[in-house]
């Protein structure tokens, strides 16, 4: 018997937004940032459990505040009995509490909170079984693995007897596709060209050096303000990177329909592969239209990334709306929930290129295409994965790429057990507010240096007002140990005043 | 020049959950509460502005969370100048912030947090006015109105030229509408009858009360384990209320697709006007295909209550999915954004039927639902508006109801400036954990009791937890009042062991 003792949270933040990286016509200035979730059991050997969940900076302190709020649904649970005999009910005491869904339901805020506990959960049980979460998954048996999929208002598009039926029929080799993933890898582009603060000649250059290290697919951004600008950045894009290169374009939600319609009309010329998030990501009448209007182009749909829950990735299969299937790894509710997307996905055939970039999304999605390709898909015919250079450096078993004789790169397969795992150093210097790096002007800049201060300010003086009614409802030790940390405060306080 | 000078946020809780009032297939033991923020700024009658946002109890911290993240946004601006000059672009600077939106975007925590500081805004802006916001709203004339809708992503359902020719082709007679709204009400009907944890006799004779005291509308909630059940509680309310009396079901998103068209083909019996949440509240293809299946049965299909924003709204209008637009009044982004829904549905004939109950949003809707038939609708033909009798007593000019003479019951029109406000008292006892009645066992029953001690309690381990450091960066006063608050603490707990 091994239980669950303690679920601590770390809002853990990093600058980017000092160098524009991961800028896009919609989100300006994102300082890449995290959830991490850190379960803790009883058990002899110090278990212990790792899930994040990526945010954009601001409002990290409020997905933490809801993985606070989940943290009695887990603590105390007994790992085996209550939770890994039945992932998926235990996944619903999470998603579908009676008072808590009332702030989703299944979607925001609390999916990305239940997406954070339940990787560190799915994370704890790979590490506890010795395998990457990937190699787990491509184990099991299609019976187990049908077991973790909520069919739960799925029912219209698959039932969990054709979820079964199409996990069975393509079984058969999975033995020999988890070799060629050890031996290859799976296939990767990358986002590192083209964002939308990066002036012409850095693009070209960026282009240029790309190619020479084997890259073949390229995303760039569009949705500027004058839709003549991503005329002249695609032509010299396609310039750079000739006709035997793929192109991407990104409008990160940036459009209306009409004028999505209108502008790709015009982008068409540079024949991308397809338009990624052309109009708001919860529009999926909008994104069938615009697929009606571009399928004659050759232009795909692709979107995903900000898809709320399985029910609007069903609707956007169902309506023909997408080509190709964006999942994000840490959006919604675990990897569970993430398993019956691709089921839906393969029952149409439509190709999943997950979704990356960020801080640990690389990390996670590598588990995801190469499950996706062992269990579901089983081709990798036109799928590729994201892929950026940012922020590895802080994880336990980094993303690592291969460059294969077709001159095509690929994500290798992660090695350790477990999801992935930020390094100690991470958090001991980018720990939100208190970590080393955020007192440092010089590694975070000033305006993110005044914020963190002031944040630690607000923490203090939120410290400060605690009421003698409240003071009085806590053991007096601690009470006593705090007004010794106010002693001592004020007599150093008073030392420097009097040097 | 008048500035915002402070943005507070309550977290305000009420045991519904001790008497099963509001309970239903999915939300089994609601405890009613809202996230409660107060604006204050620095004129010199003291103006201040009040907004909430309904919440079921677990994850209202989360919200007020998200709250107190948006007060930077909003504190130090100008109102005349930064706020009400421009609204729209005001509400974007909170709904799209470049880094917060990830948490959302448009959706959940973040909405419901924009809704509760938008909702505020508007109650300065009306109180300031010294109008009630119906009033003061029905009064605009298309050209300013028409300015408060932000008609982003929605341009392939209407432009704002289609939108203004709109609201003036119905501007005509508005005085004469006012007027009406003023001397008879708008229709409600209440759904005090039918929860699902309620026994058969207790309906029965609710039934028959309600219809004494002048109710013809009478909703009761399906999804329960065993359909048949369903069918029995149905029989019962037809029986007692007769074949002139309406009913409408409500399933709470229970059912899949395919049996919610099943079920309704049982329950079409009874002749039921609508079915309200049939299925996940985010399947638009799904809500278009059980209307569809139920058109030839005469049955409508109504949601809209936990509908995240107008971008779903607009779906679910393009695909003729719902016959009855039940608008929430603080779950999506404040007035203007309800603006849009209203303004969607005016435009093909979808009759809005607000959502109410909980704590404040009968308070709210009845604004709501006069603005809708004053400046959008013009007809009352089908419209009804939901209420419930419970928990009005907390508020400065509470609903109120007036029976009219063809037996239907009406919400009278509200008659102070602003949207709504809760009395000094409510705060006093109900604020969570540290209201009056938190502490009274007898008022919140022993479970709650135990939450609310156990919230105080972490409140004050989490403040005694503040370290050296932090404290070294407060002002030396605070870090010298605290030190005073534990000796004064601890001095009691002295004095109270040696007596």
């Amino acid at each position: 018997m091994t239980k669950i003792t303690s679920l601590d949270v770390v809002d853990w933040r990093y600058p980017t937004s000092l160098n524009s990286d991961g800028s896009d016509a919609v989100h300006k200035d994102p300082d890449y940032s995290c959830v991490y979730v850190v379960l803790r059991t009883d058990a002899a050997d110090g278990l212990e459990g790792y899930g994040l969940t990526f945010t954009l900076g601001r409002g990290n302190e409020v997905v933490a505040r809801c993985c606070h709020s989940l943290a009695d649904l887990v603590i105390g649970k007994d790992l085996e009995k209550d939770i890994l005999s039945d992932m998926m009910r235990f996944s619903r005491t999470l998603t579908q509490d009676g008072q808590l869904r009332w702030i989703g339901p299944e979607k925001g805020v609390l999916s990305m909170a239940c997406g954070a506990v339940l990787n560190a959960v799915w994370d704890l049980w790979t590490r506890q079984a010795g395998k990457p979460l990937w190699e787990f998954v491509a184990e099991m048996e299609p019976e187990t693995l049908i077991e973790l999929i909520d069919f739960k208002h799925l029912s219209d598009a698959i039932t969990k007897e054709q979820g079964l039926a199409l996990l069975k029929e393509r079984r058969p080799g999975w033995q020999a596709r988890v070799a060629e993933m050890k031996r290859d890898g799976y296939p990767a582009y990358t986002t590192s060209a083209g964002w939308l603060g990066y002036p012409e000649d850095k693009i070209r250059s960026l282009c240029r050096s790309l190619l020479a290290q084997g890259h073949r697919y390229f995303k760039m951004k569009v949705g500027s303000v004058d839709p003549e600008e991503d005329v002249m950045r695609a032509r010299a894009i396609r310039e750079e990177i000739g006709e035997q290169s793929c192109l991407m374009m990104d409008a990160n939600q940036k459009w209306d329909v009409p004028e999505a319609i209108a502008n790709m009309r015009q982008l068409a010329t540079f024949r991308p592969l397809w338009i990624e998030e052309p109009t708001n990501c919860d529009d999926i009448v909008g994104h069938r239209e615009i697929a009606r209007a571009l399928r004659p182009l050759g232009v795909g749909v692709a979107t995903g990334e900000v898809a709320q829950n399985k029910v609007m990735f069903k609707q956007l299969l169902q309506e023909d709306a997408i080509e190709f299937c964006q999942i994000d790894s840490c959006r919604i509710a675990g990897p569970s929930e993430i398993f019956s997307v691709l089921l839906m996905a393969a029952q149409r055939n439509i190709k999943v290129c997950p979704h990356a970039g960020g801080v640990g999304l690389c990390e996670y999605v590598r588990h995801l295409a190469m499950i996706d390709y062992v269990c579901f898909s089983t081709s990798l015919e036109g799928r590729v994965c994201e892929s950026t250079t940012h922020l590895h450096e802080f994880f336990h078993d980094p993303v690592e790429f291969r460059s294969m004789s077709d001159s095509t790169l690929r994500y290798i397969a992660p090695k350790l057990p477990g999801f992935a795992q930020f390094l100690p150093s991470a958090l001991d210097d980018w720990a939100f507010p208190h970590g080393k790096s955020w007192s440092d002007e010089a590694a975070c800049g000033a305006v993110l240096h005044a914020k963190a201060r002031a944040a630690i300010v607000k923490e203090g003086e939120q410290a400060a007002a605690v009421t003698e009614s409240t003071l009085a409802a806590l053991d007096p030790s601690l009470v006593e140990a705090l007004q010794a940390k106010c002693a001592a405060v004020l007599r150093r306080g008073k030392r420097k005043l009097s040097e």
